[in-house]
């Protein structure tokens, strides 16, 4: 892919300035439609050392409003990075709706570089980067269209323009230490732009010895990213509104076999739910002994994470008045509150809203040696999205596998992860929505949605299962919790909290 | 203060429920009010060890709509905290509209830990303890409500309670080490707890021998904090209203005399914008000779500073048309992108709105070693706020104190920072406006607004005046830039920057 960008091209000042007269007003009015729209245009600026790929940041921003783009470079960890997932720190900079973001360095900048220097094995890179390839897929089915730019100097030419940095003053300390690697690090990055340039996301490989040959030609990939993301979210409306109609005509139920035949090819196994002892119990006393032992072995746990710089998360899923949030109570009880924090997810605020759907959960990820617990997850999406109507049945269908993905970074960065469905029969559902109705400072937690929800069980129920079946890989198993009993279904929880954690700390550790 | 709560109050289990039965609903109540309203309450939970600090924060969290609450435990620093000034961690953590915050530890900790250790020298811990009040102040003018609760044991009974803990297993580990210190930590929280005990955020020391009795107390004490925090927003509401109605009768230049009068002791003094000369101009061969040597070094002085780990803010506010974007460009221009951050104030998301107007720009300070430029900055409350009617008078009256102490937390952090006034003639302006009427990529700059703002300009040169007058304290000066030569301007910024740079460098290391 590279020596397509050893040809020399370059031009003229004054085609330059030519290509610009047009180029300049078309960004501008591509930027402002962008705005628009719900779509985000990533731009990622790597290459070689002394490539441009600084000024040609520089030049970008110029020729962009500066209101709809921000520029993120990634470099040195900090600690609060460093502590979390690789992806984190990309998520977290991630441009909202609307916007253009420029990342200079980015997902690619560590695993060739690592490869490079050594400090990763051979066997090592094909994952990483398959795990880069996921998470560019999300990314584009997300809505975030992708321009990756290589910026590429065959050997001669970056010796000169280091040489040529260096008496200006402006080389960094590493850049001759880098240049020594010039073939090793030109066969790794070969080897990732290739395995990496995918139709959702191909590479643009640019000739970057001239200047102004190689800021028109990332101009011109830039407006047509741009252009194409306009014109896409046009298109998406267009054919919201089309389906709205035509779904109009149907009934529900014949709308929803319709919408599941054309588009899914998922087959139900035998249920899951079905599968759990709703019957099991736990005497007063019983509970109160397991209570105690348990969570005085969770606050020693937490402590002994804390020093092992272990992290995790716990996922919280179960029918309405499963016990979810006395579970919880249980559960951060015998926690330091230094060590913990709970997150409620409820509607998302419209800085989360411009985001992907998965954003709201990379940002609430804990630092290493910390808890996080999410009351309702990502799992809204193959939930009360899929089943309310929220999202378009390709937009959830891909959720399991995006997903999964997403805890497949949890568990690779080392945290542990536990997830639980709380499980209630529905007489025992609606035996708790009366009390709830009776008992004043319980009164606030049965709205009227709850009463319709039960309408859909059903629905609900299918959700659930194909969640259970689809989403408990190996590494992060579901744990379906039998919470007909609430003494039965915390000691459950709490065991299930105190194996994981034990067994994470005694693999690391 | 603590003697009053060495009283050894104690609740009955009968009496504490019976309090619950009205205190748990009277609480949701209260949450459920606040959570309609644009104010925040935050609960800071301290104490000595041993008095039951985590315990409260849980049984608070219990009873409150978990929903609306979130808890924050300040502890170890993260490098990210680190390398900012010490509120940081704290405005990051600020609840928002409508929502509880409890802290678990607060900007109380670090000087009261440290002047106990001998950390920090007799004399510090009156300023820093200024600074607090100073916060409080902003905060609770901004509409926070600030529930202070220190959980206070006398000697023996902390003692008799370590031992307890000790038992459980449950004891940190430095408990004993700093109960060797009780008494010279009790001297100095009293002496913390005296000087902040401040009308608009008194101290509550709560006797914390008996679990009932401290989470009663506690528990009453955030229901009237609620109850407040709600009346007050319906009080501001009606205000509002009737002011609305009363104004409507007034013409706009008797409205805006009639509200300086009653509220503001505020006398313009000499014009500060006068003593420019605009006329100052730079030709295109001693500018290019200038630029090219100051960018050369602030490129090297950039570099610098990230080796000596300072960190550098840059405020850039004017008049439409000034030059802003175009000076910003030079600035960055000379810097590796990797360095700095461009922040764009525009209209404030809701997750900003929700905030104090200030949080949204501690948010963006940077990490030690980094850059941040503010393309418009919290200047904006006496300028835009000031002139559109946006904030009430009281509300922007006030903002140059908030802002003094803002900028001192930056400078005491030892920040380098440059803001900086582009000042131009209303002719130049004009000229300017026409211009980007003609260019097609500057015709975007170009708005209705830009227009309805000249006929404003008596209004905000008054602003511009007093935000000078008022906001250039000797640690940080505001430069008016000579703006009518845009070379001339430039080159005067570039200057201070690496004035300022240099000097604070020069300063540190």
């Amino acid at each position: 892919m590279l020596e397509s960008a050893e040809q020399g091209l370059t031009l003229s000042e004054a085609a330059y300035e030519r290509r610009l007269r047009t180029l300049r007003p078309a960004l501008l009015k591509a930027h402002f439609a962008l705005a628009q729209t719900n779509r985000q245009v990533l731009v990622i600026v790597s290459g070689g050392n002394a490539s441009g790929k600084g000024e040609l940041v520089h030049r970008l921003n110029e020729w962009l409003d500066p209101r709809s783009v921000t520029t993120s470079a990634f470099w040195d960890h900090s600690d609060e990075e460093a502590e979390r997932p690789h992806f984190w720190r990309f998520w977290r900079a991630m441009p909202g709706a609307g916007k253009v973001g420029i990342f200079f360095g980015s997902w690619y900048t560590r695993p060739i570089i690592e490869r490079v220097t050594k400090a990763r094995r051979k066997r090592d890179l094909i994952p990483e980067l398959d795990r880069i390839v996921a998470l560019e897929r999300t990314l584009t089915d997300g809505g975030i269209h992708l321009v990756k730019l290589w910026l590429h100097l065959p050997k001669a030419a970056q010796r000169a323009k280091l040489k040529e940095l260096e008496k200006a003053g402006r080389l960094a300390p590493t850049d001759w230490e880098h240049f020594e690697q010039y073939d090793r690090f030109r066969r790794v990055s070969e080897q990732a732009l290739q395995h990496t340039h995918q139709p959702n996301a191909p590479w643009h490989a640019i000739d970057a010895g001239d200047r102004r040959h190689r800021e028109v030609t990332a101009g011109r990939l830039l407006l047509n990213a741009m252009e194409m993301a306009v014109e896409e979210a046009a298109a998406a409306k267009a054919s919201a509104k089309t389906s709205a109609k035509t779904a109009l005509k149907l009934t529900t139920r014949k709308r929803s076999v319709a919408a599941q035949r054309t588009t899914r090819s998922y087959v139900p196994g035998p249920s899951l739910l079905d599968q759990v002892d709703l019957k099991q119990r736990l005497s007063v006393s019983a509970y109160e002994t397991a209570l105690r032992d348990l969570q005085g072995r969770l606050a020693r746990l937490a402590w002994q994470a804390r020093e092992a710089q272990v992290p995790m998360v716990l996922a919280f899923e179960g029918w309405d008045a499963a016990g979810k949030g006395s579970a919880i109570r249980r559960v951060t009880q015998a926690m330091d509150p230094r060590l913990y924090r709970v997150v409620s997810i409820a509607a998302p605020t419209d800085e989360e809203r411009a985001q992907h759907y998965l954003w709201r959960f990379w940002r609430h990820l804990p630092r290493d040696g910390r808890i996080t617990i999410f009351d309702r997850t990502w799992y809204g999406r193959v939930l009360v999205e899929r089943v309310e109507g929220f999202a378009p049945v390709a937009d959830w269908d891909r959720a399991y596998f995006e997903i999964n993905g997403f805890e497949r970074q949890l568990v690779d960065h080392g945290t542990a992860l536990a997830k639980f469905w709380l499980h209630v029969s529905p007489d025992e559902q609606l035996k708790r929505f009366k009390e709830r109705q009776r008992v004043p400072w319980k009164h606030h937690k049965i709205t009227a949605e709850d009463w319709r929800n039960r309408k859909k069980i059903p629905a609900y129920r299918e959700a659930v299962e194909e969640m259970l079946a689809r989403c408990s890989p190996a590494e992060a198993p579901f744990t379906v919790v039998a919470g007909n009993d609430k003494r039965f279904a915390r000691v459950q929880i709490l065991q299930t909290i105190v194996d994981r954690l034990s067994r994470t700390l005694g693999n690391t550790g």
